[in-house]
Parts: structure tokens; C-alpha cells; sequence
């Protein structure tokens, strides 16, 4: 007997993406779901962005690691409210484990959560968790291959931020290469080159995510 | 009824592994395990140690990638034996995979293997492939918390190997942090500073090699 352990382990998962998504519905609430390897720059990106965005857009967060709360922790003091979740060795958060954060935020005074996945550029791609929209980051530092070599999550994606580009003059990294991959595997995404630390590229992510919530 | 998924897994993997193990022991082959994020240079340092110890040591490498061949042709560009794994979409190696990228190596002509794992910080380090020793990569632009956010991984290493350090004057990478929580996490663990673009600090590494084939 073979059991499909995969589609077992989706289904769970799917009904709290269902359960996530209609609660969301419900509250008006865009949600992100935020993907990359470790270290591209997710939570920094998100601070900047709580931060510049202040009085135009309320952000609540919703931050995905194996250990430690330190993302959440620089949230907060970026300003806005932030649930950890700790996953103890998980590798991808679950639907499950988002509804019972979502249920931590102050929905009401809230217009888009950000959920920042585990840093793992496979493993989150698999399992929706009731988002409206994925966000993948890649960095410059990673290197110029990563589309091709990681194409499931480069497919699945709405938005594509390539963050770090005050580096790209100390790298071998071919934009070009990036982008032409990129648009093979999922021509319908937006991709902005930006930094999060210089500030650089961020006004076309801020316009993208204020266009969303006005529609 | 709870069934321990995990656990089948694990035992099928060990089964594999502890052949692979007794298969490299039998042809006196040293085999270290490549754990790391995406793009932390992985596939560069073995590139630099491939040309750098041609005539001093026999290499052969298992590179394990979702997709495409093109670190495979990296290692061969660069002088040494190296069979794909391709894994469709699978997050880490198997050991039943390792074992079958063994047996298209010369084996005869090779004094150590290296496994370059999928790049992913989280599930490889879960998996035995019957290796005698585990590198685990940190690359500088990955950021100063990723010890201390990726435990598991680190604590379960032999040597870590913190690689583009000639982009740290660039960065805000608190290094004496990082090197406290590793050895909070790994007190055993050799740790190595160094760039496998510049060169810099990679004879200490070439020594750690060299001192294991010489046991």
C-alpha cells in the first residue's frame, strides 16, 4: 500500500487556508504571504516599510521562524503590532498556525498583514495559507542563478522584490539574466530592484501595495 | 490513531545511509555534507578548493539542486568529477539519492566526496546521507542572527565556514555576535573566516582537509 503523505499533510492545511481566507474576507484584511532564502532582507524591507508608510497604510505582521522572536521584536519598534511565531524546527508555516496569529492582531485597526514566512526559498512555496498575494525577495548577494534553480516559488509569486542592489557593484550578479529568467518562468509578476536599507527602489513597492488597498 | 510520519521517513533515509557509510568506508573515501541557505557560496568554495588542491587531493562532487545542471558544470569546469541530483522539487538530499550519485563517481581515482546539499538552511541538516562530517556555510550578507534563528543546523556541524567576508565592510554583521552564538550552539566546531572570491582565509580550510585525508 503507498500512502501520498504530500497530499494528506496539503489537505489539512488547505482547510485552514479556507478558514484563513473567508476571516479575511470578512474584515476587508489584504494579507501578503512573504517568501525568500534566510538573509534576503524580509524583515528589514518591512520595517522600512511600517515605518515610510505611517498614517497612509495600517500594518499588522505576522513573523514565521524556527527560533527566536527577534523579528517581531523589530516590528514593534518600527511600529507596528507583531505576532511570533516560533516553529521549533518547522520549516515552513502552516495555515494553522496563522489563524491562531491573525486571531492575535488587532484586525480592526489594521488594512494589511504581512505574514513573513520561515527563510526558506522551497518548503513555503508549498502551502497557502489563505493569502491574497505572495511577495518572493531575492538578493543580490545570492546570486544571479536562483530563479532558475528555485523555479517553483519564482512561479508562484505575484510581486518580486530584488533587494540589496546598493551591493551590485561589489558582486557578480547579472540583472538581465535575473530578470529574463524570471519573466520566463512568471510573466505576469511585477519585479522591483530596490534596497531596503539605502531606501533606493522602495516608492514602486510602497505604490503597488497602496494600489491594492484602495481598490 | 497517531501516525509518526517523521519517524518512516527518517528510518527509510537511515537505511540508505548507514550503506552509503559502510560503502565509503570499505574504499576509504572521506564524504562531507554541504549544508547552507541559497546563494552563500557553496558551489564557489568548492570550485576555489577543487583548482587550489589539484595534485594534493582527489575530489569528487554530488551536487544537489530543484533544477538544472549548472553547478555540476561549475565543478567540472574547475577540474573535478561531479554527478547532478536534480530533485523536482524536493527541499534537501536523500541518502537513497546520494547512493546512487556515489556509484557514477570513479571512486578508485577520489579521495573525498563532497555533497553539495539543496540550498536550505532548515531540512537537509534532518537528514543523514551516510556522510563522515557536515560544512555549514554562512555567508556575511545573510546578517549576524542566523545562528541563533537556524539552531539546528549549526549546532549539528563539524566546521562552519563564514564565507564573503570581503563584503563585511559593506554590511552590518556584528561577527563577535555571531562567533558567541555559535559556540553557544557548537562549542566543537571549527569555525573558519574566509572568501572563496578573493581567496582570503582559505588555506586554513585547505588544512582541515588536508589533516582529515592524513589521519
Amino acid at each position: 500500500m503507498k500512502v501520498n503523505l504530500n497530499t494528506k499533510i496539503l489537505d489539512k492545511n488547505e482547510q485552514a487556508a479556507i478558514q484563513n481566507r473567508a476571516f479575511l474576507a470578512h474584515h476587508k484584511l489584504d494579507c501578503l504571504n512573504l517568501i525568500s532564502s534566510p538573509g534576503s532582507g524580509k524583515t528589514t524591507i518591512l520595517c522600512r516599510t511600517v515605518a515610510d508608510l505611517k498614517g497612509k497604510l495600517r500594518l499588522g505582521v505576522i513573523e514565521g521562524d524556527i527560533k527566536t522572536d527577534y523579528d517581531a521584536r523589530r516590528i514593534r519598534a518600527a511600529g507596528a503590532a507583531a505576532i511570533q511565531i516560533e516553529t521549533e524546527g518547522a520549516c515552513h508555516l502552516s495555515a494553522q498556525q496563522v489563524s491562531w496569529a491573525i486571531n492575535q492582531l488587532p484586525v480592526s485597526e489594521i488594512d494589511m498583514i504581512f505574514i513573513e514566512n520561515v527563510g526558506n526559498l522551497v518548503c513555503p512555496s508549498a502551502f497557502d495559507l489563505g493569502e491574497s498575494g505572495r511577495v518572493v525577495v531575492l538578493s543580490v548577494p545570492e546570486g544571479d542563478d536562483k530563479p532558475a534553480k528555485y523555479p517553483g516559488t519564482f512561479a508562484q509569486s505575484d510581486v518580486i522584490l530584488i533587494n540589496k542592489m546598493d551591493l551590485i557593484g561589489h558582486l557578480n550578479f547579472n540583472l538581465e539574466r535575473v530578470l529574463a529568467d524570471i519573466h520566463a518562468l512568471n510573466p505576469n509578476a511585477d519585479v522591483f530592484q530596490l534596497s531596503a536599507t539605502t531606501g533606493e527602489g522602495m516608492q514602486q513597492w510602497y505604490n503597488w501595495l497602496l494600489k491594492r488597498v484602495a481598490k
